[in-house]
C-alpha cells in the first residue's frame, strides 16, 4: 500500500468536502462565514477526518463518511478557536497563520468558534437524514466526545492544572484522554459506524483511539519542548515559559518519548485485532508516532 | 381552562427536568458543572421549554417532549452566556444575577456556554435515540435554528450593527427574526414534531414562532427604554445608553406598541387555523404582548 498517497487522497477528499459542505464565504452574515472558512482552512494535518474516513473504509463503508469527517473537522477547529482566546490560551499563531480574535476580533472569532460546533450536528442531521439511526448514533458519538465529561471537561481541567501547584501524573493522563483521546476515539468509532461495524468493532476502535490520543499529546508535548516554531506553525516552547505541566514537565524528555512508544504500539495490538482493513491505519498510526511538527 | 396554573405547571415539569437531565454539580470537572447550573438555574421565563411542551401537548403529545425542551433551554442558557461575554454586550447582570463570568471568570462562562450548546445535542441523542427518525428530525430543526444562518447569524449581524450608523428597519427585522423567532419557531416545531404534529401544523407552527418572535423582541426593547433595572432583572436602559439601534429608537415607543400589538394578532391568527388543542398558546401569545418585564 502507498501510505502518503492514500494520506494525500483522503486530505484531498477532505479539502474538496471542506469547500463543498461549509457555506460559502458569501453567505449573509459574510464576516462569520468568511472567519468560519478562514479558520477551516488554516490547513493543519486533518487527522481526525482522515481518521474517520480510514476507518470507515477498514470497516467496509457501507455508507459516505465523508460528511461525519467534516463534522468532527468543524468541531476541532472550533475548539482550537475557542481555545486560543485571550480568557484561555491567548494564543496568536495557529497554524502559521494569525488566530481568529487576530485576524478578525474577539466577538467574531467567539461566534465562529460557536458556528462550527453547531454547524458540526447540522452536518450530520442534514446529510444523514435518510438513514436515522446512523443519523442518531453519529450525533450521539459526536456529542458525548464533544460534551462537558470528555473535551470540553479536559480543556476545563487543563485551565485548572495551570494554576495547580501540584498537577500528578493522573491529572496531565485525565487531561489527555479528555481534550485528545475523546475525540480520536470518536473520529475512529463515526467512521466505523459509517462502515457499518458491528459492536466489537466499535468498541476496539474506541480503545485504538485512547492509545493514539495519548500517543499523539504525549508527542506533542515532546515537540513543543524539542521543535521551534516554524516547524511546527505554531509558537514553540510555549508550554515551558507558560511553567504549563506537561508529560515532558512530569516524566522527563526520555520517558515521555517511552511513554509515546508504548502508547504507539498499543494502538497498533488493537488496530490488529480489528477485523477489517487496517493496513492504511496501522500505517497512519506509526506515521503519527514519528512525526516532527 | 387556568392559565396561570397551566403555565406554573408546565415551569415545575421544565425546573424538575433541568434538575434531573443535567449533569450533577458534583460531575468531574465540578467547576464546569457547577457554572452550567448556575446559569441554568437564574431562572428566567422558561419560555422555549414551555413552547416546546405546550406544542406538544396542543398536537397530541405522542411522545415525551421534556428532554426536547431541556434542550432548547441549555442552547438559550448558552447563547445568554457568551452573549454577555466582555467581548460581547460585557453585561454584569442577567436576571438579577451576576453573570456567569462575573460569577467565576471568563473562560469558565466560555466552556459553559460551549458545554451547554453540546449538551443540547447531547440530550437529544440519548433520549430520543428509540425514535431515531424523530431524534434525526429534532436535530436537524434545533440545529439550523441555532446555526450560523440564524441564531448565531443574528448575533453577528447584531454586533455589527453596534458599528454602523445607519441601521435600517429591514436590518433591525433580520436580527430579531433571527436571534429571537428562530428559536421560538424551533421551539414550537420540537413540540409539534413530539406530539405527532403533521406538516401543515409544523408549518403553521414554524410562522406563529416568527411573529411572536417579532412580537416578543420588540416588547423587549419597550421594556428596556421603559421599565426600571429591579423590574426587568438585568441593566435597564442598556440600549438608549449604548446608543444601540432598537424598535423604539427607529419607530418610536408608539409605533413600535403597535408594530407588536400587530404581531401579536398574526400569531393568534395563525394559532386559530392549527388543528389542535390551542387554548393555553393563544392565551400565552396574549400574556407576552401584555408583559410588564
Amino acid at each position: 500500500m502507498d501510505f502518503h498517497g492514500q494520506l494525500k487522497h483522503y486530505r484531498e477528499r477532505i479539502e474538496q468536502g471542506l469547500d463543498r459542505l461549509v457555506p460559502p464565504a458569501t453567505t449573509r452574515p459574510t464576516r462569520l462565514h468568511t472567519a468560519m472558512r478562514y479558520s477551516l482552512q488554516a490547513g493543519g494535518k486533518r487527522l481526525r477526518p482522515v481518521l474517520v474516513l480510514a476507518a470507515a473504509d477498514a470497516c467496509g463503508a457501507a455508507i459516505d463518511a465523508l460528511p461525519a469527517a467534516i463534522a468532527i473537522e468543524c468541531l476541532h477547529t472550533y475548539s482550537l478557536i475557542h481555545d486560543d482566546l485571550p480568557c484561555m490560551d491567548n494564543d496568536d499563531l495557529r497554524r502559521g497563520h494569525p488566530t481568529a480574535h487576530k485576524q478578525f476580533d474577539e466577538a467574531t472569532a467567539l461566534l465562529a468558534g460557536d458556528a462550527l460546533l453547531t454547524f458540526a450536528f447540522q452536518l450530520l442531521s442534514r446529510h444523514y437524514a435518510t438513514a436515522p439511526t446512523l443519523c442518531a448514533a453519529l450525533t450521539r458519538e459526536m456529542g458525548d466526545a464533544a460534551g462537558s465529561e470528555q473535551l470540553i471537561g479536559g480543556q476545563m481541567e487543563d485551565l485548572l492544572a495551570e494554576k495547580k501547584a501540584d498537577v500528578t501524573a493522573a491529572d496531565l493522563e485525565y487531561i489527555h484522554h479528555h481534550k485528545t483521546g475523546a475525540m480520536l476515539s470518536a473520529a475512529l468509532v463515526m467512521g466505523g459506524l459509517c462502515g457499518g461495524a458491528h459492536d466489537q468493532q466499535l468498541a476496539r476502535l474506541r480503545i485504538i483511539g485512547r492509545h493514539l490520543g495519548l500517543a499523539f499529546q504525549i508527542t506533542d508535548d515532546i515537540l513543543d519542548a524539542t521543535a521551534d516554531t516554524a516547524t511546527l506553525g505554531k509558537t514553540a516552547g510555549k508550554d515551558a515559559q507558560a511553567d504549563k505541566t506537561t508529560y515532558v514537565k512530569i516524566h522527563g524528555l526520555k520517558a515521555s518519548a517511552e511513554h509515546a512508544a508504548t502508547q504507539t504500539k498499543a494502538a497498533l495490538t488493537a488496530l490488529s485485532e480489528l477485523a477489517g482493513e487496517t493496513v492504511f491505519l496501522a500505517a497512519l498510526t506509526t506515521h503519527l508516532g514519528t512525526r516532527s511538527h
